[in-house]
Parts: structure tokens; sequence; C-alpha cells
């Protein structure tokens, strides 16, 4: 059951999509106290009560212990001692105390939540002001909670099959022979890949929405050749439009008056990747229909799918304060630059990025109203999207585009998937990416993934490697690094062979992946689950935090530690496990319910199928319009009966809730396989 | 046995005490490349071979996968992918592959260890000039070469007993009020205490060698008033000499031309916490007498242990490149900052700190000749601390001096320990603590420890917990935070009685650990273990980087993962089991060789006793003047019968190798237990 309580006069973010009454009377499990124009929640955590949610942060899939925030930010270094990264879901569900319950506070401004940082056991959250919709939800259980508050935002977003496809991206391909050579490089070694990400450099000095001609001198051609060779290319948008007289989105933003202004009506002024640039104002609807129809220029050019960047928005400085920087910096010329002074210094520099007393400066246009950003901060991001995705239902209403972001708010995920950010090339993010998936599921982003290999910071082979295997049922299978870095594409390495056989893998599992996206897609049901949502009276499984349960057959357990040869694995039940060396090299084996040491040498990937369930592996194939899913092969453990239900679509168009789209495969004892579905298929069996 | 051979003409840094003679003729298991006046070194790993060592570093136990440097650093943040950090220990030791050896790299410039980095199974090291001595060890294990490496280098430093008491610390005591608080928040809630330290504040103006008068009116009658309470001051000494005039340090080692000077003649003047500072030039034999005598004013004064900190040296900037910087900064002023000018302002600033480039601009008068910083980088903390244990020796050569140093090199573990730098309040740096010690023991560092609770960053109450215990073995274990984080002494939580309960057994422990740490120092031996290197004949010991051995007796196991309730461990051989909440309170039990998952709550700490070995306990105390040693517990593991060696002395004086110093107790199989020594004791059995 969802139950809203209204505080103050909540802005409108849309998050939620079934509109429910404002109750009146006491919020139940919370401790409410409104204080000088500010809201705080109380709360007293139980011994064992674990907490899940606000979505993508930093720290466990039990967020106790830390104090965190919600104030998009664009935050390269994920470590440990963050409070926020670029998104605001704000979102908790606790469990295992008095009574299980979830939380969704719907606020656009920042929000702190202390999770037992201050003391072990309270929790207090602090909402900036004391306006707010918050919706309690109670259930038997953290999934039917999660389901409820899932089918209250809506449907999430739904990509092209293509999109789960091997990807590969970094921040450094300049022009059309970069590009050429990625995908050479994998087609000539039979490395299987979708797509090639384009990040700024393709744009003419940063523009949104151009294209530069010297580097991609007939970009449609171009796009068509990569067509051909079943490549997808992905542009990047930024959320700063460039400052520059005679750039058409900026000449244009400005005469309707569709940027972002400050109290007295100029247009705000940051500093981006351009240099100067002035926001587009996407919480203002007419100018979120305008930035949306810019898309158009690329969708004509034969491009079908974006990502969205820097859209917290990330502010690298005001240009006020930049000019006060510089004034302030001279002045310290010549003194005795001691601790006082100097860190007057480092703190001028330190203080010019993503600055919040800057979110004091500019407005949104919201109906008419002017409405400060520091009070809706966390909505940008999300609304840049939404003029995508609102755009591409008016442009192309049948077809399916990939979108994804990186800055998000509850809601966003109707328009698009994220990626994690900036991470980087750190064992630990390897396991911060798998931390980071159901929490996100639980907010509606099911499209997502974090950067393979890491972002920042050089890579290793090994760390590629294992990061490939972790990514192995991520929707977004995504390879990305930064410039200046070690160049990670998977034929830089020595072993170009043996991740030619893991990303074979990938193609095999695309029908489980695919059919187990979009049944949670469709059923407002979590992809990712933690052990505990699912084996809820198993005491030990809240402690399993490096194990994921993947659809309904799959409980994925990847190495993440160097130089390891295998790891720790829980089984709440009797499992089956796969140790893949590719596609057709692996070997299993009926594993009791328990603690086991498993080994997983460097090129081995390890993954357990539950009793009476199992995974469907197709032939494979370079990219997905070669992979043949008629017929498959079905690793089965079954105790009395295995039954699949399988969903399948044109992965290209929006004929979602087609019964055809379902078919069941069921498997008894002895291996006898049925199919019941309106497609042909030939399945064979093996029994594990 | 240990080979030399000699590349060039090396700088004498002292690092060896027993002289060897340079082989000729080829150099065993490297392939050497001399260069363009370089020097590498190649090697071929084998799948399963480890690689051992690097002192202080980054990373695992085994070091394959990254690229380390030794090119200390004032280095604070230690997330992966660093290259270096304060120290540089150019040792390696390989393990598990046609034969193992030891290389010692005696060269005191910049070296690269790519340890298969660029490619899995390839060592290059990578020296920048041609000028080293290279040693070479072999023996039948890898405790017998390290040990032969450890006799090479000489024997340990020996700190007084006290300082393996509890103590504190922290960036912002500011004054004896600060200070005379936390011993009677310690006192009062009966935590125990040793000592406290003083960070910069507690200078006149971060002048090294004098105390701000304000803060400390009557300075020899304060270090009194806490030696009353049992509590030993330790001041922090820096690096840099302040320029100021009539500051009489700087003047007379302008005088003298103690200072490093540039190549015509003036003194190079760095920025660090006193804005201009002169490097004392310790590489100098007079400079270096002259600048340890200057401690002599705090041993008056009644100080017996320091700190010496920022000396890799630590150069927040010099003062040319500042110049230059606010020049070059002027000029970006009313640019557009895009993204190329917006990097390079980012560049200039974030280049000022700790530039190699300024290292050429410095050099030291070594027996009259200049010898540029950069070529000698890694030797001056080493030399800064090695001037301090010098005139220690010339001062007060019968009492031991608590004496720990930031930077280090190979042989400066003769003079002081170290601790291990800027860490953060993070729990991956509670267990990249634990993985450094055995790495750092293998130098000959045995006195060190990591800051409990994190030094950067706020720390939570479970994570000083956890670190406590993790820190339990730790010679040097002290809790100490920066200015701006939050407070972190363990009085300042709700569980207070929690950690006084989990600090008492410290306390219980000391006659092992000082007696372990004695027996190490004394006989060449490591104090930390990894499994690895005492169960050679257990395959899956070098998989083990989460447990240590601690001296002969003991296997620790701490839990270092946020809201975990316990822990898998990996038990080489049978072992005892004892879970301490309190030095009282603890449960045993005796568990098989293998694979275990072991509770252990937030308030439990885990060890486990080898067969037929035992651990003393003594009744504890609050500091170590109360702990009574004559009388005290043996928690005995006996299959057949438990022998243990215990060193004892006066804990003050230099009398070590006094064979009154040794005892044996003998427990049998009954419980029967005797002690032959020239003690008398009173020793409780308790069998496990």
């Amino acid at each position: 059951m969802i139950t809203k309580f209204t505080y103050g006069k909540p802005f409108q973010t849309d998050a939620v999509v079934n509109k429910v009454e404002a109750q009146q009377g006491v919020l139940p499990f919370l401790k409410v106290e409104e204080k000088d124009g500010k809201l705080k929640f109380f709360y007293t955590m139980k011994d064992q009560e674990k907490v899940y949610g606000l979505g993508e942060n930093v720290r466990g899939i039990n967020k106790r212990g830390w104090l965190y925030k919600s104030c998009c930010a664009d935050e390269p270094t994920h470590v440990e001692d963050r409070h926020s990264l670029y998104a605001s879901h704000n979102v908790l569900v606790l469990d295992g105390g008095e009574e299980t319950f979830g939380v969704f506070f719907d606020y656009p401004g920042i929000i702190t939540f202390d999770i037992g940082y201050s003391h072990l056991d309270q929790i207090v959250i602090h909402l900036e002001e004391a306006d707010a919709d918050v919706y309690v939800i109670t259930g038997d259980s953290i999934l039917s909670i999660v389901k409820q508050f899932r089918q209250l935002i809506g449907r999430s977003y739904i990509p092209p099959k293509w999109a789960f496809g091997y990807q590969q991206s970094r921040w450094g391909y300049m022009n059309e022979k970069d590009i050429r050579e990625v995908v050479e490089k994998h087609r000539e070694n039979h490395i299987p890949l979708e797509s090639v990400y384009m990040d700024i450099d393709y744009m003419e000095r940063f523009k949104d929405f151009t294209v530069n001609q010297e580097r991609f001198p007939d970009f449609p051609e171009f796009v068509k050749e990569m067509k051909e060779q079943h490549i997808h290319l992905v542009p990047i948008i930024d959320a700063g439009v460039k400052v520059e007289e005679g750039y058409e989105v900026y000449e244009e933003g400005v005469e309707k008056g569709y940027f972002c202004k400050e109290k007295d009506g100029k247009e705000f002024v940051a500093g981006v990747w351009p240099g100067k640039v002035h926001f587009p104002d996407v919480l203002n609807k007419d100018a979120r229909k305008w930035f949306g129809d810019k898309y158009q220029v690329l969708l004509d050019q034969g491009i079908e799918g974006f990502w969205n960047d820097m859209n917290e928005p990330s502010i690298f400085f005001a240009q006020d304060r930049m000019d006060e920087t510089f004034d302030a910096i001279a002045e310290l010329k010549d003194k005795n630059l001691d601790l006082e002074t100097f860190q007057k210094f480092t703190g001028l520099v330190g203080s010019l990025a993503n600055n919040t007393d800057d979110f004091k400066k500019f407005y949104h246009n919201v109906d008419g109203e002017m409405i400060r950003h520091d009070k809706v901060h966390n909505v940008f991001g999300y609304n840049m999207t939404r003029a995508a995705g609102e755009a591409f239902e008016r442009l192309c209403p049948d077809k399916r585009i990939l979108m994804f972001s990186r800055s998000s708010y509850v809601g966003m995920h109707r328009y698009g998937g994220i990626w994690t950010g900036d991470n980087k090339s750190w064992w630990q993010h390897l396991l911060l990416n798998m931390k980071m998936m159901p929490s996100l599921n639980m907010v509606g982003i099911l499209y997502t993934g974090a950067d393979i290999g890491g972002f920042g910071a050089d890579a290793t082979e090994d760390l590629v490697m294992r990061w490939t295997q972790l990514a192995m049922f991520s929707p977004l299978m995504r390879n990305h690094s930064a410039l200046d870095t070690r160049e990670q594409e998977v034929y830089r390495f020595d072993h170009v062979d043996k991740f030619r056989d893991m990303l074979a893998i990938r193609y095999g599992l695309v029908s489980y992946i695919y059919s187990e996206y979009m049944k949670a897609a469709l059923g407002s049901e979590m992809y990712f689950k933690p052990l505990s949502f699912v084996y809820t009276e198993d005491a030990f499984a809240s402690q399993v935090e490096d194990q994921l349960l993947v659809g309904d057959s799959v409980m994925m357990a990847p190495v993440y530690t160097q130089n390891a040869e295998g790891r720790y694995v829980y089984l709440p039940e009797e499992m089956a496990m796969v140790r893949f060396r590719s596609l057709t090299d692996y070997d299993t084996e009926i594993l009791p319910a328990g603690h086991h040491y498993v080994k997983a040498g460097l090129f081995e990937m390890l993954l357990f199928i539950r009793p009476d369930r199992m995974l469907l592996l197709t032939e494979g194939g370079e990219y997905m319009d070669q992979v043949e899913e008629d017929h498959v092969t079905a690793l089965a453990f079954v105790k009395n009966k295995a039954v699949y239900q399988w969903y399948e679509d044109d992965g290209m168009s929006k004929n979602y809730e087609n019964s055809e789209n379902y078919g069941t495969v069921s498997i008894e004892k002895d291996g006898i396989c049925t199919y019941e579905g309106s497609r042909k298929k030939t399945i064979d069996v093996k029994l594990l």
C-alpha cells in the first residue's frame, strides 16, 4: 500500500505517474520535525535492520554507516567518502526491523541521509526546505514494495535490442579514421562489437548538435558505412550550449528566452568544455520541447542513439566567480604563501567547480514562475533526458532510440537509462559496479552499466578481463576510457583470443538477458536482485554483497580481486555452477547450499543456475543481427521441472504488449523439452 | 647467498651495513640492458609465480599487475592507481617460478617496476641512470632470503616499550588545554592511553625546534605534568626550515652552508607549512650532524619521542615556479576558458606540488661533490631520520628514543620506524594497512602502523572499531586524523565501553607483542608474515591476502568490511579460534584446517592460535607502567607440547643481548606449565 503525505508546497517533479491523494495525519514509521523552513525525519534502527536504496551511490547494497547526500555532481572520483554522485534517488527500503517499508522523498532540492553515520542506530533525513511529497510504501516483502513503487513511477525505458550488444567507447576518438580502426580491429579479430561511441571531439568546438566537418567530412555517409558493418554510432550531447555568435542553437535559445537566467534576466554564464555556455532551461516545457527537437538534426543523419552528459549540470566554473578568482589570485602574488595563504590560493581554485553557491545564481522559468536552481537542482539532468525522450516520441514514435544519461532523478527511468559515470580503473570499482546495480533497479533504472575497464586511470589486462566477466549481464555493456589513460579496447592486450571467447558468451546469453530485461521492464520487476530480496528467510543472505541474482534463473558471482584464482561463494540453496571459458568450453558442477570456495582462473567466468531453472544459450555472433535465436541450447538444472518464460520481439518497434512475444520452455527431469509459443524453435537440452 | 653486481658508479646510500664484494660476470635470473645511460632489467614470470616486496606501496601482498615507482612523494590519496607512496624500498622476492630469489636495487634515484602491468607475464625494471648496486639473494625459502637481506642491512630500530601502548593524535590539538582534555577523557573513561602527539600547531609559525609560547607557556612543566599521568608527548619535526630573519636554525644553516642549494649557490626556496623554507642538506654529513643536534632542544625539555614528517621532501611549490604561475594565470584572464585553456589553468595549479622537475633545481653537497637532488631524491627522508638517530646515539646513548618517519629508504629501519602516511577513513584502507605490514617487515621496518580510523575523510564509529581490532598487533598503534575531519578519539563515539574493552586487550597482549617484536628485531625475522611465507607447501596460502601471521603463535583475521557480521577465514592447519569481546570475555573453538565462515560482531575481535603454540595475556592496564607481567595467563593450543620463548627487558635501556632477557614457557598436553628463566612468574594455563 502506498500512502502520500504532503509538506508545504512541493515542486511538481513528475517523478510519479500514478497520482495518489495526499493523506492527512501522522506519517508512519518516521518522526517528523519541521523547523526553520526545513524538514527532518528521524528513525531508530534495530541492530540487524538493513537499509536498501538510494539508487546511484557509493558504498554497499546495505547503506548503513554513512552520510549520503542527494546533490547531483560531476564527480570523477567515486571514493568511499563521497556523499553524492551524479544522481538523486531518494528512496529507502528498510528491512529486518519491526516492519518492512519503503519511503520516497519527492523533493528536487538537496537532501542528506544520515544512515547510522552520526550514531550507529539512527537515521536522520534532512531536507533543505519544508516542501516535499513523501510516499510511504508497505507490503509483505521488499520485492512487493519495490514493485509498488515502480508501478507508481511508471514503466522503465526500453532500448533497441542492439543496445544489449558489446559497445566500445573512448574519449579520444577524433575522427572517422579512429573509429574505423576500432571497428576493423574488432571485426578482424572476430571480437563481437555493436556500436562505437562518439565523445566530445566529434563536435565542432564542443557545440551540441554539430558535427566537425574536417573530422567527419560526410557524416551521413559515414553513419551508413558503419551501419553496413552492423555498427551503431552513438554521439554524446552535453548540457551546456556554447555562447557563440552565429551558432544557431545559441542564437535561437537567447532569442526565445530558453536559457537559464540570472535574477536580472541575463543568461547565466558557466564554463564547460566550450568555455562559456548557457544552460537550456529544460524545466520550462517550451524550452524542453525546443531542446529535444534539436536531436532531430542527428536522427536525420542516421543516428539511433545518444548519451546525455554533463547534465548535473556540471559547471567547471561560473564565469563571475572565475573573474573574481583571477583578481583574488593576483592579490596573493609576492606574499609569503604560508599554510593559511596557500590554502586561500588552493581554496580559490578548488571551489570553482560545481560550487553549490553558484546554484543560487540562476533560475528556471516553470509555468511563468522563476525558480532558483538550487531548489530544483536534482531534476536538471532528468529533464534534459526527458527533453530527448519526449522528442523521440514525437519525432519517431514507432522506433526505439538508445538513450542514457549521466545525471538522473526518480522518473527519468521512463526516458532513458544511465551509465554510472566516471569511474576508475580500480578493482574496488568492479565491486562498486556490482553493488550499484540493484539499487538502480529499485528506482526503475534497468538499462545501466559501468564503464568496463574503468574510465579514469590506467587499466591492466586482468582488470579489463575480470570487468568484462562482471559486466556479462549488464544491459549496458560498454568499455569506455578517458583521454590520456592507457588504451583499453580489448584488442590492445595480449590475450585477444580470450577476450573474443569471453565476449562471445555475451552474445550467447543475449536471449536470456533480453528476455529477463523485458520482463523486468514490463512487469515492474528488478533485473538485478540482492540475495536477501529473494531468499527472505535466509539469515545469511543479507551479508552477501558480492553476488547478485540476474533475472529468474541465474546468480552471478564474479571475481573482483586482482591475482585471485577463485572466490568464496554463498549458495542459499543447491545450485548448478557453470564455469565458462568460452561459449562452447565450460564445465559444470552441482553444489550444495552453503559456503564454498570456488576456483575461477583469469579467463574463466562463473555463473550459477538455480534449481528448476534454465539458461538459454544461442550460438552467439559478432553482432546482434547475426545472433540466431531459433536454435538454442537450454542449460537446465532440473530437480522436478524447469519452466522458462521467454520474451522475444523484433527489438526495434514498440509492440511490447503483444502476447505473441511470450513463449514457454518446459524441461522435464528426463530432459524432455517442450516449447509453447508462436515461434518455431529448436532447443537442445543440456541437463546439469 | 648474496651476490652483488655493480653498474656504473653508484651513489653510496649506506643502505647496506655488511659490505659485499661486487661480482663480475652475468647477473643471474634477470636480463640486463644498459642503453642511453639508463638501466633496464627483464624477467618473464611463470603463471603461478608470486612477486613480493616493494615495502610501502599500494595494492596487494603479491605485487603482480601494476606499475610501481620509487619516487618518494607526499601522497595523501592512496588509491589503487598511485604508483608511489612516501618510500622507496626497491626489494623484490619472487617465488613459485623456477627458483625462489630476491633482488635489491640499491639506487637512490627514480625507478619503475612494471610487474605484469604492460604484459601479464613480464617484469621490466627501469632505472633512470646506469649507476646502481644490485644484490641478488638466493636461499631455500622466502624467509631465508628475507633473513639474509635483513642481516645485510642491519638490525631494525627498537623503540622504548611504552611505544607499544595505545597512542592518540590529531592535526588540530592547538594547546595545553586540548591535549589535557584528550588525556582526561581517556583516563576518566578508563580507556588506556600512552601518549599524545603534537602535530604542526605546537610550533611557533611552523618553525622546527620551537614551541609556541602562547599555547604552551611552560612547556617543560607541561611535559612533566603529562609524564605524571604516564603520558608521553611526541612532537612532529618537519623537513623544511622556515626562512625568517632572526630564527636561529635558519640563520645558522645559511651561515654554515648547510641548506640545499641551487646551481648558482643560492639556497633553494620551497613552500611548505611556514611558506618559504630551505631544506637541510642531510646528505652532507656535517649538516646531518648539525640538524640532528637540534633535537636536543626538545630532549632537554623532557621529550622522548619524535615523528619526522614532510621529508620526501614534500614541496607545496618551488618559489620560482609559484612566481611564474602567478604571471601565467594572469595572462589567462579575460580569455574564453574552453577545454584547452581551462586545462592550462588547472594544469598550472596542479603541477605546483611535488613537481619532479623541481627536483632538478637543487643540489646536495656530498663530501664536496654537488649532487643534483633528483638523482638521490629517495634517500632524503632516510637521511633526515638518520640525522636524528645518529644524534640520539650521541646525545643519549643509553636511552631509547621513539622515532618514526614518513619517508624512508632501505637502511632507515636502523634509525626509526615509519607510519604509513596520510591514509583515509576508508574501509579499503583497513585492508591496505594489513597488506602493507609484511612488505615493510621485509625491508626491516618493524615499528610501523597506519593511522587508525584514517587520517583524511570522516570516520564512523564502526570503522574506528574495526580498525582498532585490525591494529591490535601493530607495533605502532595510533589513532590519528586530519584537521577538519570528524573527531575520532574513541571517547567521541556512543560505545565508549566497547572501545575501552577492546583497547584493554592490547594491554593484555603486550607481553606477546613486545616479545615477538624484539625477537624479530634481534633475529632479523619478520613480525608480520603472509601465510605463504610460512605454509610453503600449502597451494592455497598465497591466495590469502587478508590474514597474517603475527609472531610465532598467532594468526590475525580481522573484519574489514562495513556491516559485516563475520568473514571467511582460511586455516592452513588446525587452529584454535579466540573471539575476544574484552580481555576477560572471550570464547574459543578448535577449527580444522580449511575454509570457514566465522562470525564476528562489531565488538568482537578474532584471532587464531596455531597448534603447539601459546599466547600470553597479562591482566592489562591503562598505560604500560601499570601492566604486570609476572602474572600472566597462557592461552595454549597444545597437541603435543607448546613451547614459547619469552623475551623481556626493561623497555628503556639498550641491553638487548643479555641472556637474562630470555625465558621459556612450556606447557604439556595436560596443562602442566614450566617456566625457565631468571624471572619469577606465575602462569595460569588455559588450554584451548
